[in-house]
Formats: C-alpha cells, structure tokens, sequence
C-alpha cells in the first residue's frame, strides 16, 4: 500500500504541465535570440507569462520566473534590502516564517546588519494585523507567509498589505504554501500601494501546484526596486539574468491554471477529506490535538500534536507501512528538528516534536484517509510505548 | 528551410535528457523528505550527481546544482566574494568574460568595492598564463572563460589553474560553453590547490549539452568557502538552498553523459564541418577575417568578421531565409550592442558592430553549412548597400 499525504512537500505532475513541457521543447531557440528560433521561444514565453499573471492577479511584466520559490523568496527579500533607501536597517519578521525567508533574514542580520524586528504568533498560528502593523513603522520591508507551510493557517494577506501601505514599507508575501489553495490576489492585496510602501513581491512555486520542480515566480510591482540577485544577461527586466525556460515556465503556468480552475471544487473535497481525518484521529486518539487555526487553514492540511509521542516515530512507522507524512517542512534538508512554527504557538519543544502533518492533495482519496485512520491508533500506541522507553515522555 | 547555426546559444534537448526527465517524475518525492518517498527521490539525485560528476571529473559532494550556468556563476562570484578572507578587495577580471561573470564583478564593484584588475586578451582571445598569474598576487578570487563564448577561444584552463594555486587565490573557471565540447578535468585543474587558493568552482549549464533549460550545477571544492547565494533549508551542503531538481538533474546528467560519450568524434565531424564553413566564407567572402584562436577553438565555433556589414543586417537578411545565427552572446537579452568580446581583441567598435557566430551542433549537417554558403554571399552583398546607405560603412 502507498499512501502519500505529503503534498505540502512536492505534489504530482500534473498531465498538463508534462504536455506543456513537452511542446515547448519542439520549439527549439533561446528567448533572448532575435532570430526567428528566438522569437517563436520568445512567444511561448511571454504566453506562459501571460497565463499566469491571470492566475496570480498581476500584470504579466510583474512576473519574474526563478527556479522556486526559494530563489523567488530570496530575490524579494534580498533585492528589497540591497535596494533600500538609507535610513533603516529594520526587517519585520513574524514568527513561524519557512526557513527561505528565516535564513535570508539571518544572513542579512549576520552579515550585514539588518535589525530583527519579530512579530508573534497566536496559539492559532496567526499573525496579529495589529502587531503587525504595530512593527512597521520606520522598517526597511517587512515579510509574511500567505499560509503557514507546516500548520496550514491562513493569514490576513489583504490587511497586512495595506498596513503595509499605510506604513510605507514594502512587503514580500510568501504565497508558495497558498497557491492552488486559496485566490492570490497581487493587485487586490497590494490596492493602494506606493513606490515606497504596501505590497512589492509575492513568492511561488511550481511544484506545489503540479508543475515541475526547480521553477517559480517572484511577482515584483513595477513600482518596487529591487536589486538582483543573479546578475548576467539582464533578463526579465534586469531583476533575473540566466537563459529564461520557456519549458519550465509553460509547465508552471498550465499547472497553476489547472490548479486554479479546480480550486473551488477542490477545497470543498479536500476540506471534507481533511475533517474526516481529523474527526477519526479524535475519535481513536483523544488527547490529538489539532493545532493551527481550526476554521481558516488550508483545506489539505492537518497538523496535528500527539501529546506522548515522538513525530519521528510515528512517521517511521507509518512510512513502514506504506504512508508517506511529515513533521513539519520538508525544506530542513532531513535535519528533525523540533519545529520552529510550533514553538512560535507557544508550545514547548517536547509538544514541537511530536507532531504530524497530514497534507492532501488533488490525488488523495477518502481510500487513503482511511487507510491513515486503520493504521494510527496502533502506531501511536507503539510510538508511545517507545518514547517512554528513550525518554520521549520525560 | 530551417537551418539552426545557433547551439551556443541554445541547442535541442537529447532523447536521453527527455526520457530521464519523464523517468524521474514517476517517481514522487521531495528529496529532503525522510519517509520511503522522499528517499526514492533521493536515490535518483545522488545518481545523478554520481553521473554528472564522472563526466566533470569532481566528486560527488563537489557538485552543487543550479538553475543554470548565470546562477552559478553567481554562487561562484558572490560566495567567494561575501566569504573572502580581510585583507583584500581585488577581483582579477580577463577581458572578454562573460556577462554573467562581468554583471557580476561589476555589480560586486559598485555595490561592495571590489577592485577589479582587468587582464587583457591577445588578439586571438587568449588569455596569457604570465599576464593572468602576474595579475594574481593579493587577490581575493580570481575567474576566467574555459572556453570564450563568443570568439570560441580556447583558454589554458590547467595553466590558469595552477597560477591561482601558486599565488593562493580562489579561482572560478566559466565552462558553460566548454562543456561536452573539450574535456573538463575538475580534479586534475584544481591539483595542488589548498583551501586558500588554486581552483575553487567551476559552472556549467545543461542546456549547452542538450538538457533541459534551468538546470546547471557549480562544481564547488570540498576545499573552498563559499556563502550561499540562494538561503534557505540547507540543502546541498547549505550552498544552495530551494527543493532540488531531481527531475532536472537526472536530464542534466544523462545529457552531459551522452554528449561526452559520443565527444571525440563529434569535435573532429564539427571541426571539418566548420573548417568547410569557414573555407567556403573565404572563397566567397575574401574580406571575411575568422576572429579568435584559428587553432585552438571549440569545435563547432566559427565567429567571422564581415568587414563591410553590420553583423545585425546580416544576421536579419540570413533569418528571413530560414538560417538561425547569432551576432554574439544571445545572453544579452536582446540587446544589440558591440561585442566586448571582439572590442577586447583589439577591434574598434565598428568590427564589433560586424561579427556572426555561427555555432554547429549535433544535429549540424553539412547539408545547412552548405545552405549558409549559398546564401551568404548575396545576402553580405546586400548588407554592404545597405550599410553604405545607413552609414555603417562610414
């Protein structure tokens, strides 16, 4: 039996994005040729670009492609703070970021003197608008994920973009978790947004949405300065120099269109799977306990802390036999750690380690659903039975 | 008719690239993720890396995979940079690099204070061993083309090497357009290097090769010290952080594989369809200068100066009959300028206002040499009017 509830982590691709790379390659020529061959590459391109502007509710100049949403976050973030005027060193960072805006904002700390400014998070996860807005002033650009990537709350976008704005400082929104999964909005969110403040760059990821690994997109407002962060040929706008692939960018835009004309339907069915799973862990497991925000979280995700038991060795042991989980990002590199976005709830590093998350994804059956809810209850009596042998329950 | 002379810039996508592409994509799997999955998928990228590195001559670990060459080039350029030792603020810079590499310095300059110690090129192209080792001494890192992607200019890459190690200084080699076309020795460059000098990194692209557009790999030595350029969940040693590519590594690496396989006698079938391009352009043409080293030269590279054209009019009259060429780096998005290569030979702007490359490939057949050897002359004899009209030949 295989049952992958790890869509969080990478998702399947998806048939059109597959087609979409395979008939991009039979147009042979490098978009920056002013040749024929170039052009006709050029085209597909700038079709892509359009495609997913639609998606995202941005002009289709604003998207930058990159190779993730790793390179997209630390375009943003970097490019803001190179690019900043003089005047501040303040970076506002929530609590419970992934780890490609955390380690950015520690190198720039680091490195180059950039100023931590930390907002917290609730118990449910989420970022206050008021703290938020409370942090801003006088910072040099502020960042915030659309929806945390380990315990799937959704986050105000719209009201920390216009606190933003009001503040005047320019914002990066982490949107990989979101895409597919909730509306991105670019031009509604950044609204009123100037030169020098609201909403300037928005992250996404190809992969998270059925497109092919190793490509994504930094919307970047025509009105943001940014420095690069890879410098060479001045493609895409002289934000992103590198030969453009026309192939991945088809990809991810024949993805992110499937994605989100399925949305709707998708959210009704995942959410129902989602609660079926939380309910029978509840039922078989009652001291579970579901963290993040129980109403506004992504609709494939359930994040769950089992009190007595280690996270590691119940995915072990679940992965034994034959379904596929996580205890937090799967962008740590393998290292178990405890989780950073648990910890920023308020809970100790014992309950940070003894999590699970559950994401679903266009795949996912109720099959699979019920497959989890067979195997747990004696997974986690084994994983309980164990941490009390090492010392887990200590 | 169709005739591509542009594999420099662009060159199509290897059967092999495609089905090792697809091959990895039935295998679902975040590389990073610990359950049976994700160690699926990591199994193929360390196969991968296993490949690509017999191919480079590097070990395993050494190879860091990128977006592509600009990006590592980047990684190279920056991380040696940001991670150099107090003390120096000197960038040894050959002319005629580049823009990936000159963006780069030039950004590093003006941003960071670098002191770029420029080395000048013999009219050939060449980069002279006593010039560059002269240039070394109290450098912070050093960086030179194996092969000149322009001109096709073949550089001492073992003899630049070995200079940096003696003078201690990090070097980074750009083999984006040597790949697949001369042997790269990763290990046997590096030689004696320590962890203060000698080679450091060493960019390649796979798309040169026949793999996919986005994907490429630095070659970094176990040796050397280099800060990430992309931030983020510590993937690759922590050298490059973002979910990696396996899809794009596994086609990066077949590719590279099958271009060196079939290497030796594609360099001596390209060199004499060149050589007849050339002889032909000479017949026809005998005005017609070939720039660059007429000996030591990348196989399929024939970079000739039309004297009494503009190489844009040329390039223009030869695409609306169906042949693909470049007038320089299609790198430079577009953007007719003169060549900085051909200006740093020696040549006024006005010879780098009247250059093409022509770049042969595997699928390069004597039938499209001939195709440009019909064409050629006619379409030289209408640039020349038109350029006496515009004032190009002024």
């Amino acid at each position: 039996m295989q049952v992958y509830l790890d869509h969080a982590a990478t998702t399947p691709l998806r048939a059109e994005a597959r087609e979409a790379w395979l008939a991009a390659h039979e147009v042979l020529g490098n978009p920056s040729s002013i040749h024929g061959a170039g052009q006709a590459a050029r085209r597909l391109l700038e079709d892509a670009r359009d495609e997913l502007a639609r998606v995202l509710r941005c002009q289709p100049i604003e998207i930058v492609f990159t190779s993730g949403g790793t390179e997209a976050a630390n375009l943003a973030l970097k490019g803001l703070w190179w690019a900043r005027p003089h005047g501040s060193d303040t970076v506002v960072l929530p609590d419970g970021e992934h780890h490609a805006t955390l380690d950015v904002v520690g190198w720039l700390a680091s490195a180059d003197g950039a100023d931590v400014r930390a907002v917290a998070l609730d118990d449910a996860g989420r970022i206050g608008t008021d703290a938020f807005a409370a942090a801003l002033p006088g910072a040099a650009l502020a960042t915030a994920l659309v929806a945390n990537n380990e315990v799937g709350t959704l986050q105000d976008a719209a009201s920390l973009s216009s606190a933003a704005s009001a503040a005047g400082v320019p914002l990066h929104l982490d949107a990989v978790s979101a895409l597919g999964q909730v509306p991105i909005d670019f031009a509604g969110w950044r609204g009123t947004g100037t030169a020098g403040g609201g909403l300037a760059a928005l992250s996404v990821s190809a992969h998270k949405v059925g497109g092919p690994v190793g490509v994504g997109a930094a919307v970047v407002s025509r009105h943001a300065t940014l420095t690069p962060l890879v410098h060479g040929g001045g493609q895409q706008r002289g934000l992103r120099a590198g030969t453009q692939d026309v192939a991945g960018a088809a990809a991810f835009a024949a993805a992110a269109t499937a994605a989100e004309a399925e949305r709707e339907d998708e959210t009704r069915r995942l959410s129902a799977l989602r609660d079926r799973l939380i309910d029978g862990i509840r039922r078989s497991i009652p001291e579970a306990r579901l963290l993040g925000d129980p109403v506004d979280r992504l609709p494939g995700n359930a994040h769950v802390l089992f009190p007595d038991a280690a996270g590691e060795t119940l995915l072990f042991l679940l992965d034994m036999a034959g379904v596929a989980v996580s205890t937090g990002s799967a962008c740590q590199a393998g290292v178990a750690e405890p989780s950073h976005v648990v910890l920023a709830l308020g809970l100790g590093e014992r309950a940070a380690r003894s999590v699970l998350r559950f994401t679903l994804g266009r795949t996912s059956t109720a099959g699979d659903v019920d497959a989890v809810l067979t195997l747990l209850p004696d997974a986690y009596a084994r994983a309980v039975a164990s941490g009390a042998r090492s010392g887990h329950a200590s």
